[in-house]
């Protein structure tokens, strides 16, 4: 199947039947979610990956009362930082310079790139990085797809729940998103035969 | 070459070669676009295709002095909805009752789960439509990674500029992103050499 296939193939499972990934197709969703891009390639989030039974018992009943929580593989759960730091922009161009060898000098036109942002108030970085875990969202969605692994986008949750069950304010991190992995349970599941639903190309794409 | 091996190869090309890309593989590209997963599956955006050379330079000139915007085979604007409108939520339930041949009534409830967004004020219909356009992008950059297309996304321009020039506000658009694709420049392009920098899977993954 071609991507295009695969992303017809896939929906936003309702339910799923609890079967596990295998580990290297969840390896190769979560390496695709790494290398997607994001501004300034600061990569201000961090993806905060649950198996546990007993943690996702509690999200279910504390902060998303969704049954894929449950019946998922994996949760997959994409926190923004609330603040851009100084720190983190520093520890950010030190790995410019080391994985590129280059002088820290020469990246000094590049950092001061930053100083808008660092100088930006809570409200207005976390507006910026939380828009960018939704690139590494959309990449990961297409790397499920192709692993032929079912996965559900979601923002129906209670986020300053979920914040606090996994102590994410105290990390500098506010959740945005969930992503479900598992295997869709087809005949509980009413939207698995239903056809999809998308803008045509007249409607979406204004050409010039 | 793997979904990973692709994603390796692709980077936020600064210099393109003004190659024109072959129309299935933009074809191919938009279409994953299309069929990228939005919340409620409502699509609130719209991408602009721009080809025209003459327009281009205007936007060069006038919104974004990055040289893809000229050198590139295409360049994508995506534009999210300023305003979530009850026309737009009642369009789109006909559309998935046509679509899946239900009655409109057995949507009742789920136009309802609309209600709150429609209430909203433009700021936080546009907070959230915005946020969308992010999961298109993404899909967007691995299908183009996919089609070995280079595409660089960009933020970097005045939304206000390009708003004006493409006549989005009138649409009830407003610009977020601008993604071009074409051909990188290696001669010309430092960063195409350059090992990728990102996060470690340690520092970027929480395991639980």
């Amino acid at each position: 199947m071609s991507l295009i296939d695969k992303l017809n193939w896939r929906y936003a499972t309702k339910r799923m039947n609890g079967t596990k990934v295998p580990q290297e197709k969840v390896d190769r969703i979560l390496e695709a979610i790494r290398l997607a891009p994001t501004s300034f390639g600061l990569q201000g989030f961090k993806v905060i990956v649950i198996e546990d039974e007993a943690l996702r018992e509690q999200i279910f009943n504390g902060a998303c009362q969704q049954p894929q929580i449950k019946e998922a593989s994996h949760v997959l759960v994409f926190a923004a930082n609330k603040k851009v730091t100084q720190e983190q922009v520093n520890e950010y161009i030190q790995d410019i310079a080391t994985t590129r060898n280059m002088p820290l000098e020469a990246l000094d036109g590049f950092k001061g790139m930053f100083a808008g942002v660092v100088a930006g108030d809570e409200q207005q970085n976390f507006g910026w990085t939380a828009r960018q875990t939704y690139i590494a969202l959309g990449v990961g969605l297409a790397a499920a797809a192709e692993e032929e692994v079912d996965a559900t986008p979601m923002e129906g949750f209670s986020a300053e729940a979920l914040d606090a069950i996994l102590g994410l304010a105290e990390q500098n991190l506010g959740s945005v998103s969930v992503l479900t992995l598992g295997y869709r349970d087809a005949a509980n599941d009413y939207l698995a035969s239903a056809p999809k639903v998308r803008k045509s190309k007249e409607n979406l794409f204004i050409l010039k």
